[in-house]
């Protein structure tokens, strides 16, 4: 549901009735009954709604919004546009709901709508989102961001993840750029790209990906006059990452990389820090691209924006993203049954 | 001429013969004579090559390669591909040359075609590249690199730059990323507002530029939580500039500003740090962007490719990067007469 407070449940009600979506998977909504009851019945011409509590019920109720309510909170109290401890418990509470569903395999994905750092603060998680949330929830010591760009228009069904689409995965993600360069290590570049590595043969059929590095400094630091991190860190980690079969390549000037020419050779191009791999993706228009959680033990995606709090609750909310999401989550399901 | 090690003759030759560069100016080349003669015999299939001593002479020899001949150095050690002491100097006296030519009014423009900064080094002159060593011969304080995005295919005579095209100018240029933030401060940032304001209106026509500024942080710091220079630098700077009546706004994060829907709004993105202008630029391809020096008391572009030494002297270097820059340069002329 994400934040009850933002865009969130509008844009749940508004894709989980998509018929892209229906025709490819079984949508489930985590979340408060009454705030999707009240958003499907303001945003959508007709629904149904149906609580659900055993999740195979949903096979059985095609027509429906089916939800599960996982949040006892008082939906009364809650002001569309102002993030409160309140909606900030609400989003947390369907994220462990659906978290505990998806480690317990009752469902094959988790798709989650946006919510507020700010919320979740004040209800007293302090992640910095979804993504550190849910590496907590499940224990995951390795995983990263991964960013899918998603061609416009919308993904048609079961087409375009065997195609070389693009893909960044950051090192680093929510941080002061002045935290960066001290943030980066041999090490740590090596787990994400052992941690992409498996995520692309996984959930993207890539039986051997071809991952492109990019470089910290501009012009890859130019032979070390303008910074030495490609040097000391960066160049190891790559050299490391090809002994142990990684097809890892670079580093690359961030210029040069997400050029059309050099970025279509691999099949992910790994970030050194967020707004290196963000400006490219964000470049082809928001809704496009699509995030991922890799390394967790769960398949788990999300649209690219945030709880936009200054047109919650208006009806302008373009779904597009989070269409995307869902019908990402439902191809990586299957590539990865598939396996 | 650029270092004659690398691709700058090869492209030099190429570009000055080509019809759409001379039917709107008058192109002369400065650098060696013999390098010239021997890059014209090489890379083209007939030229005639002139050497000229007063500027005002090329009107009269429209259908030969006009040199000035500006080093007297031994062109018979230059050897294709290898940046040594002699092709840094043999660059370097071509910039001061034509810098000359150009602060006498004896040409309206320079386009310098590319150099090493190895090369300069090794030459003696401790300049991170072009920008900073004609900052130097203008004497000039406060300057800018700025970057014109030009649409594929090649800028067509005397059109487009009316149009809102895209621009982006740095703030900081050749740094190590670990010194970007150390570097900001307010009065820089000011500076480079008001140095890419007074360029828009001189050489393009945009009578109240708007200016969009980046952050430097993701999520533009997220209200301090991913770094404070946006709070204690760059907004303060963008109040001042907004009271000295430059119609600046932001921050904006990176991965915003740049979108389609956003970048349009503005004549020019002002980025914070090298890689952040640089990456949206290069995703159009190679040889789409001009690099304009702003600030100085003369023209000057130059393509966005560096020497190239791997196919230097092959014959294969594309010379549309130095078609563009000449074309630019011509018509940033042309804007600048006509005010």
């Amino acid at each position: 549901m994400g934040d009850p407070a933002g865009i969130g449940p509008e844009v749940v009600v508004k894709a989980v009735r998509d018929r892209r979506v229906t025709q490819v998977c079984h949508p489930l909504v985590f979340g408060s009954y009454h705030i999707i009851f009240s958003a499907a019945k303001k945003f959508l011409k007709k629904a149904k709604i149906r609580k659900i509590v055993w999740a195979e019920d949903v096979r059985d109720s095609k027509d429906s919004i089916n939800v599960l309510a996982c949040t006892k909170l008082d939906h009364t109290k809650i002001k569309t546009g102002r993030i409160t401890k309140l909606s900030g418990r609400m989003a947390a509470d369907s994220v462990f709901c659906a978290t505990q569903f998806a480690l317990s395999d009752q469902i094959d994905a988790m798709v989650t709508a946006p919510l507020s750092k700010k919320g979740l603060h004040l209800a007293g998680y302090n992640f910095p989102g979804h993504t550190e949330l849910l590496a907590y929830l499940t224990s995951t010591r390795n995983y990263a961001m991964m960013f899918v760009a998603v061609r416009s228009p919308l993904l048609t069904v079961d087409s375009r993840l065997s195609t070389k689409k693009y893909k960044v995965a950051l090192v680093t993600t929510h941080l002061p750029l002045s935290a960066v360069p001290q943030t980066l290590s041999k090490k740590k570049i090596l787990e994400k790209l052992m941690v992409t590595q498996k995520a692309l043969q996984g959930y993207f059929s890539v039986k051997k990906p071809k991952i492109g590095v990019c470089a910290l400094n501009p012009h890859c630091g130019e032979e070390g006059i303008l910074g030495s991190e490609e040097k000391k860190i960066i160049i190891p980690a790559i050299k490391t990452a090809q002994q142990k079969g990684i097809k890892a390549r670079g580093p690359f000037s961030s210029d040069t990389i997400f050029s059309p020419k050099i970025s279509q050779e691999f099949d992910c191009i790994l970030a050194m820090y967020h707004d290196q791999g963000l400006i490219p993706l964000k470049m082809r228009g928001l809704g496009e691209a699509v995030n991922v959680t890799i390394g967790l033990p769960i398949i788990r995606t999300s649209p690219d924006f945030g709880t936009a709090l200054d047109i919650a609750g208006k009806g302008i909310a373009d779904p597009k993203g989070m269409i995307n999401a869902i019908l990402l989550a439902a191809q990586m399901v299957k590539k990865n049954k598939n396996r």
